[in-house]
């Protein structure tokens, strides 16, 4: 009882510590990181992953992502050994952006299909924000889980505004239409934040 | 001396805060981080990964990686530019899963060779845990320089169990059997744990 | 101003703990986190990245990456698609390698080429050092946008001299000799680093 009391008011004096030495550092206008709770995450965004994948010549417009190489004959039935690049819209509602409509952000990078029993598929990719509200990038890979309701993938770092950012997307299939349309919701959970 | 001494019980403190705030962490049931000390891993684990390349017919059954690229004419004798996907069976002793053996872990993710004098790789993957065990999945990237008996590759981060996870995994070639079988000795060294 | 005041005691305070035991460890022999600010890199260092991509059949005995993939229909005047994989010489001045000078560091790793409109590219490679001066990689991952003067993607992982080291590279075209040559300069500033 006295250990958990002793704790609490040290846990306590740190937190103040923390707390001023945060409003310190702001007044010298540098950096710092403004949290590291694991359990709290310092910044949240949910956002819509958009990925139109180019047929071979009727959606040469719309198109944002296209085939680098074919399925295997391993199993292309589950597309394995297929690896696709984009340079995808990410919205912050889940349609796609209309008219002149500029999305919140791009997602640039691939993901291949690995499995021979089923769909699964794997990430890398980066996302780039240019808009008033953020500027910079997120970098973010993992397994896409493809049989799981959600799957987690790593935010491995970040610059500009999301400099040396680290976390996790949670991932969910949010719209599926065959092969050359889906969208994903990412809940994006920062961990680390330096502002 | 004395700084040293002061040092000492300052340390000695430290550790003390860290252990009680620990345990009210713990007893408010929130993730906390327990370790990062630079030169004790606070997770390790050996596993063995096994990859068994796709020979283009006559193991079908058993193949869990395919080549989605052919070498290039730059080098083919060291297969420069064959980049193969795969979704590999990770086990704790260094022998295939036998019967319906459950792996430990699957290894998902791609490699491809990259040197015109000799063999050497590059891998990105994750390592994907479903068991009683572990739930969750690590991430990692690197230069596999197969040169070398040993070679470091990055965890860069990990999701579940592996929460946030960073460290480094050592690799060694524990068996080669031409182009179509090689399984990797793998130790794992988190350095960065939630729990 | 009396929280400021304090605020300033405790910082000195926790930075004296900080640099006795620092020195403290390093008495032992161990290797502890020498700097995390994110204002302040703890290490920094200028490379260039020199990519001579094989032209099919000219430049054999020079080239040091090779095209993996073709450009897809989708746009191949942009290369969208096309997938490189390197072993390129990294040197410390802008210029390649003479005679038997040996550079720097490796970079080993893939770039593709992933927009419709306009030239853009995604990296992930390591930096390997064989030298005297450094042994040990560093991993790096990112959209490199090539419509910007400089970009900047995250050095998210690294082994050896460069054990768990997080930080940016800020990427800057050099040169650029048509399809066949980029030089590219690297500002890589570690914020994390352990010695």
């Amino acid at each position: 009882m006295q250990g958990l009391a002793a704790s609490s008011k040290l846990s306590l004096t740190i937190v103040v510590v923390v707390f001023l030495l945060g409003l310190a550092s702001a007044a010298d206008g540098r950096r710092r990181l403004v949290s590291s709770s694991p359990d709290e995450p310092c910044k949240k965004m949910t956002l819509y992953f958009h990925d139109i994948l180019y047929d071979g010549g009727n959606n040469t417009a719309n198109a944002t992502s296209a085939a680098a190489t074919n399925p295997t004959a391993l199993s292309n039935s589950t597309y394995l050994g297929m690896l696709v690049v984009f340079n995808d819209p990410v919205t912050e509602r889940n349609v796609l952006p209309v008219g002149k409509e500029v999305p919140a952000a791009r997602a640039q990078g691939f993901y291949f299909y690995d499995k021979k029993e089923s769909f699964n598929a794997w990430f890398a990719f980066s996302l780039v924000f240019n808009s008033t509200e953020h500027k910079g990038t997120i970098n973010l890979m993992g397994a896409d889980l493809m049989g799981e309701k959600t799957r987690d993938i790593s935010v491995v770092g970040g610059t500009g505004d999301f400099f040396m950012a680290r976390g996790i997307a949670t991932l969910r299939t949010d719209a599926l239409e065959g092969l050359y349309y889906f969208r994903l919701q990412m809940d994006i959970k920062l961990y680390e934040c330096y502002v």
